[in-house]
């Protein structure tokens, strides 16, 4: 066992930071408040490499470790986890092209996706199958060289503004033994976009329904085989959850460090706020949960990297705990800035809404206690 | 002990509830994303006298009790908890002006405050004097027949749009017993408002800075006498602070009630909602929770009609919990419809962003706990 | 709505506490340490009218209203919750027996139980049928002038030491409607009791299993008619749930007594505790969520006196929110004394063990968030 | 970084489980109910290396890491918290006495000690100095060859039984630089031990005060250099606290285990208790908790094995956050099994009463607040 980081991870970290401060920082509350999905951010993070972290090499991927691409979007997040979630999606599905894709897929889209030129939205979440996502009803049929897609899927992040879209639809039966995994030209005859959701967060990440209309998909964007789209798609999910409890990682982290900042500033009482104990110990613990969180995020890494049949389980823990700590740590730096906390002047209330739906999405965090409580009570798993 | 309400009470509530669903139901979402200030609302509520719920019926007011009025404010607050807010503010401020103020005072505002022609404003806090209220810089020097206001007021609801600011300014020494309270024409010479902050929420509430400079207010606006101001704006949070944790209370149970609807129509693996035992207990716990705030928020307010010397303890506790509560049950709600909770077309991420902040103004909730321990460990109180 | 107590509650308080100071306190340590049930301190609170508080009159009960023995427990439970809790489990059993018995039964025991000559136990839990009572198996066969009782009891509080039990059985068919229950003198023929548990806490209370072997139990001992039993056995638990959460209230308020008393005294780095701002936040909140759950217990209480039929609901909540509330206290009052608190010598250990078992006893706190959950959203009850 | 345990670390722990079962689990509940100090299972622990994990080879200790030593450790304390805790203190007094004891002291002790034929006491606390131990009054006053200890020391777990007491005394000036640190005999003339405390828990553990009157302590028993005890002291607790955390990560998994199998035999309702999904939920956050704290030691635990220079803070995070997951999480278990939880006959409440005081000592959990704010608030460390 070793806790520390390389060289080359901190070298990433640092990287990440920079690119966070130079690229992000400046324009995080303008995109947040005026929606702004922002695809030249994008772009120039894929210039680094951020699109494909761990795509495979072959595609134009980085081919790095979940922990390196954690340790990168941690970095990220710390000023932006709007943006930076969307990134982690499109890294997801990425990796699920570069991973499953056909050779001739893998030609026409590989670098464009893995260099960010490109962009991708994944789309499993239908407007009746959320948690119970195996019985989707979007439905692709086989017609000769093509397949023909109908149906329609909800809360698609990036729609309307990506490329590709990864769509699991049922090729076959009933449950999820039915389901397909497809990577679909996102301007196809036949799609259509829903008006742009207004939410409480996430703002920079356009989010719509989308609608298939007898959209003819080329046979060659199946990913792997028919039937094994739901397997696909949950082996995407737990990495992406694994990515999205990282954003909260690196959302908490930087809350901490706008409280602290705003704690040695402030004084009430003839004190600096940090000469207060009961806000000493709130900080004490928030720092307690976002280490604690930080680390349940990277043993998921670490077990996902080393194929260990436990990932499933320690992803959805990291998700849960990771994601329920960080939005609990934001709220607390919000509150110790009092009345400036509320104001958009500063992030917190950014992100504070932004991490929000980290505990609802990518599988809410009670399908995560679902996932935790069959795998330790029916398998009995035991976690040491 | 008696723990039910009377008919008259009873049927304030209906009234109020009435009144919810026809004039703030349908536009509070609205008034929400477009930052409207709802005069014409306030108006109406005047009509019906809840411009001036607990004010002397001698200007017009209705002279109920703190529980009446809390009763009223409760059911407003389960629909739209930001407009809710702002009528208890100018409920306290009226109030204020009503048994302060002398009778010229009264005779040019009394009416129309109360009738809400004209709403009022609570100005105490500053720049660098949040939570230590008592070392505010804002001054006012006594010059024949007027005041000479000099200083700034900071988070000043309803600023910019209400005709009068109930204004804490020293007048003396350093201290508590420094300071004077005025009402305050908003548009004296003198009087500049900053922008209308971006915030999180209370978006229905315009929040602004106040620069005073060089002001004359006449010598009749002073509220009661010299040196009282600090007593006097304290004895207005004392009620204000029963009113802000009541608004937590009316949107709990707004969000409460809707959840309820969602999950009684959403179907997820083939059952209801409710048929999910995990749910049913959040439910449970939610339930549990509102009810007991709404007890403390009512015990506080008794007492507070009762002009008991444990008022003040009890309203810091019912702020301090039902606050807390009220926003914990708001994102249990949220958290319930899934995806659908982080969207604008529900309700429930305007009631979490909206009772976010009562857990931070009229006396932050660490300064609640503040109060509470100077009275228990200080003064030896005992609370049975 | 009316928040005091009335000077005749005061009077039994005052009595209440005079009697917990002078008979429970000097003597509480030991019989915890040593497991003695107190007979003698239940004879002299007979004395009081401590044993029939709510039983009718006619039998030689005070007639009182529930919220009145709850603060008369509450007082006593300040000192002793273990000791008191078996009280209000007798009165609970006296008063089934007072509303539902028989003339002839009356005859031979309302008296001595009113008046704590004779002491009762309540015997609804099986060994396989916890949570889910209505499962029970111990059957009362109907063979002329007597019942044949046989079966088993778990848990039984004060069984080896009462004198008459107050039995739940099948005499039907499978099902809450098939179940009576019965006055059983504890020493008939038949019946055998178990070793005394070795527990956590509730020491001074003796729990033992109860075997019936062919007990012929007299037709006269029948309460009410034949299956009626489980709604008798549930009448009487809601005013149990009450008075259980109740023996949580006063614990905890017990427990900040000793905690202030020792914080006063206490000096660290050259300061009374009481001066650190950390524990004066942590004391605060204790007191708030004693306060909270006081009102909830009272509100519970009343609507129990006023047969409300949301008493149940109220109960239910009472119990699960005061007996958390009430732990947790105590755990951090514990904490307040640090090392001495963990010490038999200060009482806070024993009040947390005590309490402990307020949460699973009487109803499962689980099965009280059943119970409320049912009453939301199944039958859709609304709480104002 | 690398998550997983080394083959020889495996091997340690199955070592460390077959002991635990051969040799603890037997008799756990007898030595708590009877407080008994089982000194033949610390002999026995010390043949397989147990009383030296991380004691310098030099003096027969193992020269293991900590984070090894925390495996072995947790693994005991599945079974028996209280004995391991035990096992714990005697380690890290042995390492003190290892690292910094002169040669006489280890050629006459060392063998003993890191063997489990002699056991050692950590003696810091006094009845007035508890979290602030730098204020400690029990002096060592240099006369020629020996020191004079006068003084008293408090809660020494071990103390009447061990043979060895490493004692912090006061041999310079006022404060932390004043303090030295000795390895006495426990039996020299002088020193007497106070009555056996009666304590909620650890009651394998005797807890005594100390009183030294005239105590002459041979020169060479000093441990490093006169003014160095505190930091001495200090260092161990860094270790110690480890230690404890991980007591409580193996008695929570241990409480996991036992509600386990009792869920999986447990009928209600006609179902498993493990068809319970608001079980199932509890279950699973239960699990996550343990994994975090899990995670949470071992992070520490390989700092301070670095000897980084945040082992400090990571050491008090990982003592905050692990004896509060592990409480909890023995409370929730307990709560799983109903009224069998409180009983003696389950492990469970003597989980719950054992992994209490880990919130208590070797520093309060208060005070790890206050290292952990000092270390990111004062000296602006940042950890990530």
């Amino acid at each position: 066992m070793d806790v520390e980081l390389s060289q080359e991870q901190q070298a990433f970290a640092q990287l990440a930071r920079e690119f966070a401060q130079g690229e992000l920082a400046p324009h995080a509350a303008r995109w947040d408040q005026e929606c702004i999905f922002p695809v030249d951010a994008f772009r120039r993070a894929g210039e680094l490499g951020f699109c494909g972290l761990y795509a495979p090499a072959e595609m134009g991927g980085l081919g790095l470790s979940r922990l390196d691409a954690s340790i990168v979007f941690e970095e990220l997040a710390a000023v932006d986890p709007s943006t930076t979630a969307f990134l982690t999606i499109h890294n997801m599905a990425v990796w699920m092209v570069g991973t499953w894709g056909s050779p001739k897929l893998l030609e026409q889209w590989g670098e464009a996706l893995a260099g960010g030129n490109k962009l991708a939205s994944y789309c499993l979440t239908e407007p009746g199958a959320g948690s119970d996502a195996a019985s989707l009803k979007t439905s692709a049929q086989k017609q000769g060289d093509f397949y023909l897609l109908n149906g329609a899927k909800a809360f698609i992040s990036g729609a309307g503004e990506t490329e590709l879209l990864v769509v699991m639809a049922r090729t076959g039966a009933a449950g999820a033994g039915g389901i397909s995994a497809f990577a679909v030209p996102a301007d196809l005859p036949g799609i259509s976009y829903g008006r742009k959701e207004l939410k409480m967060g996430w703002n920079s990440q356009s989010t719509r329904a989308i609608t298939f209309d007898n959209v003819e998909v080329p046979a060659h964007c199946l990913l792997a085989k028919e039937g094994e789209g739901f397997k696909l798609a949950m082996k995407g999910l737990v990495g992406g959850r694994i990515n999205i409890a990282t954003c909260s990682v690196g959302a908490a982290q930087g809350a901490m460090n706008v409280a602290r900042e705003y704690m040695r500033g402030r004084k009430q009482f003839n004190k600096d706020l940090t000469q207060f104990q009961a806000l000493q110990f709130k900080y004490a613990d928030m720092a307690t949960q976002v280490v604690a969180a930080r680390q349940m995020v990277r043993l998921a890494a670490c077990k996902l990297d080393a194929d260990s049949s436990d990932a499933t389980v320690y992803s959805a823990m990291a998700k849960r705990f990771a994601t329920d700590a960080g939005f609990s740590v934001c709220l607390d730096a919000q509150q110790l800035l009092g009345g400036y906390g509320y104001l958009k002047d500063y992030p917190l209330e950014r992100l504070v809404r932004d991490t929000r739906v980290h505990q609802i999405l990518e599988g809410t965090n009670e399908i995560m206690r679902v996932i935790i409580a069959q795998q330790l009570l029916e398998r009995g798993l035991i976690l040491e």
